[in-house]
């Protein structure tokens, strides 16, 4: 129980773990030692390097604030997000598929009426999104929530800048009709760059990888009975599809915008001005027992 | 570029950094993405498995300050910390070993003369603590620095007493003599349970371990040509040497405190009253290029 050498200790630190009380805690506990000193083992870093390491991750943390997540930020840059939700969310028979969370979402944005404007006075080429909620079998859902996010046309989130909670804007829930369908207005996002001024920015400049996400309309839509959705839906054309930054393109999740004239919408909603029109059917999975 | 699987998912994270440009970035990043990668595999977390190590993570960090360190006692009590030193420090031919740093070193403490007392008037046991200091030939060195620092009869280090950096005690900086000698007077030090009331002690719960450390004296030295050690000197008969929450007990370091009456030392200095004596003769490495 003394002496540990570099192939002593693993062992040593896994042996400690024999009280654990939960099969769980235990588990994920020797997991996580067995690869981190697998890493630990590969990479030899220098006790310079490792204090690099402990600075990167105690950086990381002093950034996080109630709108900002570099934790989340990290996971999403390296993929893991990404590869949890795949482990999460094998591909759907028939359901939409999901991406990531991403580190702007909002918990319990306003509750807007179906139709309104969400800009929040914000400059930018008009976007109407149209849309249905359908269940597993492919019926229509009256009154799913549907909370939705995005960037505005410089491709910064209301939470970014600094404008806080009182002045939320481009991100709102909905209700579906009971027709099960959806509808709002606001401004065309654009592709952007995730936060890239604390250690995760300095990691993908070490990396050599840009950091862009292609333009996307984030949404979140939950219904009783159905497993409650994340996913983005992504603006065919943009220059970043195939280097997402976070890696959470999926082709059944992009879309072109159509241009809408003035008059009647394909979902049967009324566009009083030309605009940009974006629509997406959602299928939600069945809810897990 | 798209539509990545729990298969494809490393590998294409892994292809983003061709343009790494630092081949040791490059490399230190793909061995982090395959490792992590691997562990996510393995454990399969929940997504809120995920959030609850992002919330790990982000507490870890918002709990350190000038004078807590979290991931330091992450990576120590992992057994990480322990593993770096094992792969920096192959066992020394005739150079005292090294253990971990630990999170309560504070840079430049204040300065003392041989034999002053820095207990700053803590209650205890009185001390004396004395040896030499001797470069890789064994000749004595003069004037090399030794930084010592250590916790009080109850556990605690200067700088969890919310006592800050004006109320430093129990730590300072020496230098020895022209016969590379040392001593100094303090009271014994107890053993100790690392900070537990953050995330790390929540981890230290559910792995079922406790939280303790053997009582132990830090010491930092240093002179021109030779390695920096840091190590510990552990008290023998300790209940916990066998358990180290960090792993850091190496037998090398371990002395027995004797009883040292009224008189002259064994170092040749003067106790002026009964107090128990720790001795210890360290050996540096010669210098790496
Ligand atoms: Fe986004
Ligand atoms: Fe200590």
């Amino acid at each position: 129980m003394r002496n540990f050498s570099e192939e002593t200790i693993t062992g040593a630190v896994l042996a400690r773990l024999v009280d654990a009380p939960s099969p769980r805690a235990r588990a994920v506990s020797e997991a996580l030692i067995r690869h981190l000193h697998a890493f630990v083992r590969e990479v030899r870093p220098t006790q310079a390097e490792w204090a690099d390491g402990i600075a990167f991750l105690t950086c990381a943390g002093q950034m996080c604030s109630d709108t900002r997540q570099e934790f989340i930020l990290l996971s999403d840059t390296l993929g893991v997000s990404m590869l949890v939700d795949a482990i999460n969310h094998p591909l759907p028979d028939g359901a939409t598929e999901t991406t990531v969370l991403g580190p702007f979402y909002v918990e319990g944005p306003p509750e807007l009426a179906l139709g309104e404007d969400i800009a929040g006075g914000k400059p930018g080429e008009k976007l109407l999104v149209e849309g249905t909620v359908r269940g597993p079998d492919g019926t229509p859902i009256a009154g799913a929530w549907i909370d939705t996010w995005h960037s505005d046309t410089e491709g910064f989130y209301d939470v970014q800048l600094g404008e806080g909670l009182p002045a939320l804007n481009m991100r709102a829930r909905f209700r579906t009709d009971a027709e099960g369908r959806f509808w709002f207005r606001s401004v065309v996002p654009s592709c952007y760059p995730v936060p890239h001024d604390g250690p995760v920015g300095d990691m993908l400049k070490a990396q050599g990888r840009h950091p862009y996400r292609p333009a996307h309309v984030h949404f979140m839509i939950g219904a009783p009975g159905c497993e409650t959705l994340v996913t983005h839906v992504f603006l065919d054309g943009d220059p970043y599809l195939d280097s997402d930054v976070v890696f959470g393109v999926k082709d059944s999740l992009v879309r072109a915008l159509s241009r809408q004239e003035p008059g009647t919408t394909p979902g049967g909603n009324t566009a009083d001005q030309a605009c940009a029109l974006l629509r997406y059917d959602f299928v939600l999975a069945p809810g897990r027992a």
